[in-house]
């Protein structure tokens, strides 16, 4: 016995984003630059894909192998519903192979991240769209997001790794559930290259949670190797630093639902984590650490009216670039952002519905990350091209989405 | 209640393409190019794709949502069944959402445009293949056709938009039937950036049309913005001209369908339309505006014979390059392209056919349009490589299709 | 009636490669390199894709058209099911319509090519994995096993052909079957270009077998042209060199099946054929070939154990560079593989299997093809680098796959 369904969401909206800055420069290299009152905006209106989820084709299906035992697989394709873009391309949005059973589901390919699922489900808007959570933006841009000074990390695991491992635990453990997920580096290990293998892209994480009733709540860490890299000399020898730069993410998510109105939110820290060691005459130095810091919380709601679904969230990050004591008198080094998201989606029928949303972002010393997310989220280029002396600082941004949305 | 569909076509011929010109030159350089009696021919044959319909895999569905309402998506990618290329890398072909009722029905995403229903409906070929509507094979790539110091402006939304918002009357209207579209340029609007936005791919357009008992009649107009440039100084100030390209098409074809053979016929004229702006002293000075234009004529029937349907076409397109008055005694500044097609479907079944098309092309005055198209369509590369001064002319062109069309 | 089927593989599995090598250099240039007693080693562990079953996506059907004939597509993508890479980008697996009856198959697009089959079909791994077919691995990567001096040719027609027109015996000649194919080269014939059309690309072959009770035995042939090229000079005269390169693959494989095992092994010869031939004072000069060898033997067999498949193979694989007599006391200029590869299958079902496979492999005098294959099948980065007078040799290889395959 077994199932073989082909699925899918078109999603496509009109929307429009906004961003607006002011120009910033350092009146001395060593100091964190400082905003001037001189206004840029930057507008876009769009046809926009996935809006309310995202747009996608997949294929999946289960065999039943006996004994409690079952085989499935899961290949999904995300694509761009307002040009066709992509179509299936790549099924990067999930390709997996399973086997489950009585000791629960191992899982492999590419999959979520476990963190990933904090940012989603405990989100009113699904982590999509003008009004997608703040954190899962910010979360998933980190590379763009340093301050002055910091280097380019992308967090390429924020969201999905390839060539995982899970394992999922069986469902009936009365309302606990959780997942762990390995994903290899899958660098060559020479035996005659210092440095070597790197471990580049190496992810492990996993999430554990309870559902019950009303409640629930889950908790998740990860940890993502973004580089690691040693400089070599002519001959082969690493003479020069090895360079190391780890993503960790800990968040909890929890919701209750009291019927009339379900209450939701998220925690969430991202430490961007790096060490250089540099050798000295040939003997490995002390480690020089840097740790920037992403703190973020998110609260929000949905309340069910009639055949729709009014939403609601308010969210803040703050940046804490670790740049040492600030001196008396200097401007903060530190960015934050702040976001209030509204959204109402009217159900036609169990598979297709009308949305709209709305966005607001504000940005506190957007001149330390110049190129901050979450201020516009779905597609404005960004209205920050600065670097560390001299750029444009974002102040705040609005969007908005109004679409249709059909699963199929 | 829904509905979801794959589909596709796998078609796939022996096809035979070649092409003759001559030489020429520009004996001074301010006059047009003259031909030389210097032949050169060009000849390929290759396995091709989509000769009888373009070989695609595609998803579909609608879902009745009740009161007369449906939701429903199209998502098509257009693929080469010779090569196995493209599969459904993009949902190219078309990917669009809808929402239907007894107001019409309202369209979003990457759509046909309304003037190139004109083009494959009124052809007897299908606008596919060696016999392709001559009219369709110039429009597409008014690009390469220009003249001798034509501006290149390639014709991106000669066939189909992205980003595009879509409305059809609904069906119930006494035979008229009619469309509207328009596509967004999706260019960002930067509020101290002289000539921005840029509507560079902004596209609207519409068709209206008539069918009842054996008449079919429809006329359609679109206008894509090609290009769209201010030059700025280095300090972002707009000193530079600012240029603009539009390609304004509009047509007209009808059929009537006699039972024992059914005619048809297309005209049409596109207008390539620059304007180059360009300040003096910091103040706009006159539009220096060029017009050149593409006006043509297609005549075509089908004949049903028993289980196959006769085919044939004849089709003219000759271009206006706006060059300015003729010297006295100077060669034509203009070329002009006929065409004759030819061809044979054998249905085995509903879904399967076997056909034949061959396909002969006349060039005059290639010299001044020398990547001239329409007298290759299937494949070969160019007989033209020449620029305004010297290269090759096309003179003619042959072409012919064997081949197979499965549609699942 | 007809059908339309979706289908596929998902096949994943963790994987380790590893591969061990010497240093070389050439004492004399004119000599052939020597290897060096420096040992380097090179590992990964990866999760990989396809160790049992390529993992795949398809569509296909097949349409009754009456009086015995019918009409069937075939298009299948390859995808990584690892990483979800590639998905449904190209039908490069597959992409054909066919016309059958009882005249046999018309096949038309990209197929397998004939001598293809014998090494899957004769392979008890079924040509994937780390222990797949030492013979196949060779043939579809001449281009970097050829030796010291000699030119690149990629065998792009080793496993399948783009633009092919195939024909099948009809099913019921009392065990015997057959296929002819030829593949168009799809280059331009100019009528004043000299050396026109290169015939690169182009590809024929056919493979006769008879199988019948516990016998099956096949042999086939296949001819690619690899290069051909004419230099020419500014003013497009061939003064320069015609180079051609022809792979010419011949193979007889053979299965007998005991019942409680079932023996088979496959014979092959690739031949990499080159002619330069130099115009000398306009005159076409005498051709200078060469002609480089891969001769190789597989052995292997299955054996059914309770629900599951015992598989092993032997193979070997002599390089024959063809660089004329070899000076007494010289070191021997070819090298050699050889490969020993066991599995284990174990079917859940029909459709779904757990499965492990291990490979050893040997090389001999690795320093004269550096850069030989099926040393790692499966992925680790190469352990040779070297040109021919300095870099690394090849010396061993091995690797496992611990996987499960689940059709659908």
């Amino acid at each position: 016995q077994s199932s073989l369904t082909l699925f899918g969401v078109a999603d496509a909206a009109v929307s429009y984003y906004s961003a607006k800055g002011v120009y910033y420069y350092s009146p001395v290299a060593s100091l964190p630059p400082v905003a001037t009152p001189i206004e840029v905006g930057r507008s876009l209106t769009a046809l926009s894909s996935g809006g309310n989820a995202s747009s996608r084709v997949g294929f999946r299906g289960t065999e039943d192998l006996g004994g409690g035992l079952a085989a499935s697989f899961w290949l999904e394709s995300g694509f761009n519903q307002d040009t066709g873009a992509n179509a299936i391309a790549a099924f990067s949005r999930r390709s997996t192979v399973s086997l489950s059973g009585g000791f629960g589901e191992l899982r492999l390919g590419r999959d979520y991240v476990p963190t990933y699922w904090n940012e989603s489900v405990f989100d009113p808007m699904g982590a999509v769209g003008v009004g997608e959570n703040l954190i899962k933006t910010v979360s998933g841009s980190i590379a763009t997001v340093r301050g002055p000074g910091s280097l380019i990390a992308p967090n390429d695991n924020a969201i999905r790794a390839s060539n995982s491992i899970g394992y999922f635990l069986p469902r009936n453990l009365g309302g606990f559930y959780g997942q762990l997920m390995y994903s290899l580096h899958e660098n060559v290990d020479s035996n005659n290259v210092p440095g070597s293998p790197s471990s580049k892209g190496r992810y492990y994480g996993g999430r554990f949670g309870y559902a019950n009733g009303p409640l629930d709540v889950a908790i998740a860490y990860g940890e993502s190797t973004a580089a690691d890299t040693t400089t070599l000399t002519a001959a082969g020898i690493a003479t020069g630093a090895r360079f190391s730069d780890k993503l960790k993410t800990i968040n909890l998510g929890a919701s209750w639902d009291f019927g009339i109105l379900k209450l939701m939110g998220e925690l969430s820290q991202v430490r961007d984590s790096t060490s250089t060691v540099t050798p000295v005459r040939g003997v490995a130095g002390p480690a020089v650490k840097e740790n920037d810091k992403y703190n973020g919380a998110m609260l929000g709601m949905t309340v069910p009216v009639g055949p729709g679904m009014f939403k609601a969230s308010v969210a803040r990050v703050n940046f804490d670039n670790d740049l040492g004591p600030v001196l008396p008198g200097a401007p903060d080094r530190d960015a934050s952002v702040s976001k209030l998201a509204l959204g109402y989606v009217h159900n036609l029928s169990k598979r297709t519905a009308l949305y709209a949303t709305v966005a607001q972002v504000r940005v506190s010393n957007g001149q330390n990350n110049p190129a901050i997310m979450g201020i516009y989220a779905g597609g404005l280029a960004n209205v920050a091209g600065g670097t560390a002396s001299s750029g444009i600082a974002p102040r705040s941004a609005r969007g908005y989405d109004l679409g249709i949305r059909h699963s199929f």
